[in-house]
């Protein structure tokens, strides 16, 4: 296939949650069809899908079948297995982004590795095989650190505080003596992520800086731009473009940062694929972050990233989602359901986005 | 089913063409499942719906099939037979607007007859079952007449101009000797629309008045709010608040208005579903005409309807949307392209909106 894809091809979509839901919707709004491969069958992003494919990530046969159905495919889930998407390139299909991003972004050791090679500062880190490596990250970082598996883990799960060398061996067993990596403890004021995207013709938009709120390793809340984020604009976008270009990116990517307590910006983490802290893209911006990642893959013109309003975004986890009546009646609200049944504890069920308008 | 619908729920639509499309992606964003009964397999809307059922409007065991999945039935096109939505309705389905609606639209003889009775003025009129009847209103509403099929016809179709006596066998026989109504010539300096939603409580919201311009009967371009149209503005919310109230309306309805030389606001025709004079809110409202007639028959609060920003929208016809890729890379233009294969002339393809912003 060429680049631009025409409208009428096909976005393939590895993953089916509510990334790939409004990655759907956005494609649809271009005159794209989507087909979506998802282990899960109640994954909300099939039910807005022309093709939908029901097996394992690495099932050969279904990934054959995605490769044929899709002029171009990308995930809207960073632990798609990198096999997946090495066996739809082998195949002959177009992937964006590449693998490598998944591969990067998929091990903690490695993308930190990989973030300070790229320009991007991070927080001290070393990596622990055993019980003396730890000893000898908590000698190098200062005596205390963050010690996390290499692989795995999300919304807080896989990681540990490491008070001291007494800790040490506890902690190493407190995360069954996996292949890990120890952080040193970053000294931020505040969080924050960028969102940016990169074109075919490596042309790079990135949304204002956005400032993020977490409890319990969950995002809760953003709001965009950053509050007396002027100064800290132009070296998140900086850092993000030195990301996108190291990794030849094509398409959207979420870059966590840190501000610390002297005004430096430390990356934390980085996304390969539309990331909840720009959601309220889809309310605010012309183009919005789902649409920007359709557009980069599907080798258009990245939009304009320019808000018409600044825009208060809350995730809706668990629970929150039975307020749904109320926020329905709240003429600021613009409410996002994801179409999943079952609202369970930390489960992302919606958002809600609100902008400061006149 | 109570009312509110709870998300999850699904919404049958009858019709899947591009308002199907659109209708189906903004319930989507609030969380509903759709279904789309239409007996065209490549209809647009098909492809982002979660149940498809591909049949004809009056097929029973189809409709009996959409009403078992549907907590609600609505319509995006107003030719579906009144007789399938009675036949949903035997059934014991929700739907909403009612059928009547559908029944008044779909005869404009009838239809400018309830326009008039309702409180909503339209130019004088006639019926015609033969040429007596025609010479009759050629010498009631002023020698020179519009005649058009009471049914069917759609983009000018179906309608003659007479021009005189000596025109009406002619004229008559144009039309095939059909029932038709006689309209006296509307005197209009533009044309306008509202769109305007109507809720389960009985709440009435209206998007601002819109400035439409037609070429051989198919919308062209529309502008809004309409320039100098601040004293028009509550006339057309007031007719459009009769013809709701009067049909005990549940969903969005778009009203077009002749504005003539004097300045009077003559009704011309309403459409029992969402409009193509108010596809602009899909990028100018937080709640655009979409969302709000999902709102509407899913028993919701309706949203506000007040613009961020003015709004031109351009429809893309036939081969217009072969300028695809220069409008995708014009910053200014929000593309929508409805993912239908085949320009031919004459069909609505996409439409681009582009705000006035600051």
């Amino acid at each position: 296939v060429g680049f631009p894809l025409a409208p009428g091809a096909t976005i393939g979509i590895l993953g089916g949650g509510q990334l790939g839901r409004m990655l759907a919707l956005a494609a649809a709004r271009l005159g794209f069809d989507v087909a979506i491969l998802t282990p899960e069958p109640d994954d909300p992003a099939l039910r807005v899908a022309a093709h939908r494919i029901v097996s394992p990530y690495e099932d050969h046969e279904a990934l054959v079948k995605l490769a044929e159905l899709s002029d171009v495919i990308t995930y809207e889930f960073e632990n798609v297995p990198v096999l997946a998407a090495e066996m739809l390139i082998a195949h002959g299909a177009a992937v964006a982004p590449k693998a490598e991003a998944l591969a990067v972004a998929q091990d903690r050791l490695v993308e930190k590795s990989f973030l300070n090679a790229a320009g991007a500062a991070t927080v001290g880190f070393h990596p622990v095989h055993d019980v003396a490596d730890l000893k000898q990250a908590l000698a190098d970082l200062g005596g205390r650190v963050l010690l996390k598996t290499r692989r795995g883990g999300y919304d807080g799960k896989g990681q540990t505080w490491v008070e001291g060398i007494d800790d040490a061996e506890a902690a190493f067993a407190r995360l069954d003596g996996r292949s890990s990596i120890a952080e040193a403890p970053a000294d931020f004021v505040r969080e924050l992520a960028v969102i940016a995207a990169r074109g075919r013709d490596g042309a790079i938009a990135c949304y204002p800086l956005t400032q993020s709120w977490h409890q319990d390793g969950i995002l809760r809340r953003t709001v965009s731009p950053a509050p007396d984020s002027d100064g800290l604009a132009p070296r998140a976008r900086a850092m993000a473009e030195h990301v996108l270009n190291a990794l030849g990116y094509v398409g959207v990517l979420g870059l966590e940062l840190f501000e610390t307590r002297d005004g430096t910006l430390l990356a934390n983490e980085f996304a390969p694929r539309v990331h909840n802290t720009g959601h309220w893209t889809a309310d605010a911006c012309a183009v919005d972050q789902f649409e920007q990642h359709i557009r980069a893959v599907a080798g258009w013109p990245l939009g304009p990233t320019e808000p018409l309003a600044p825009a208060e975004m809350i995730n809706l986890i668990g629970a929150d989602v039975d307020a749904w009546a109320d926020l329905a009646a709240d003429p600021a609200a613009r409410v996002w359901l994801y179409g999943k049944d079952e609202a369970r504890a930390g489960r992302k069920m919606g958002h809600v986005t609100r902008l400061s308008v006149g």
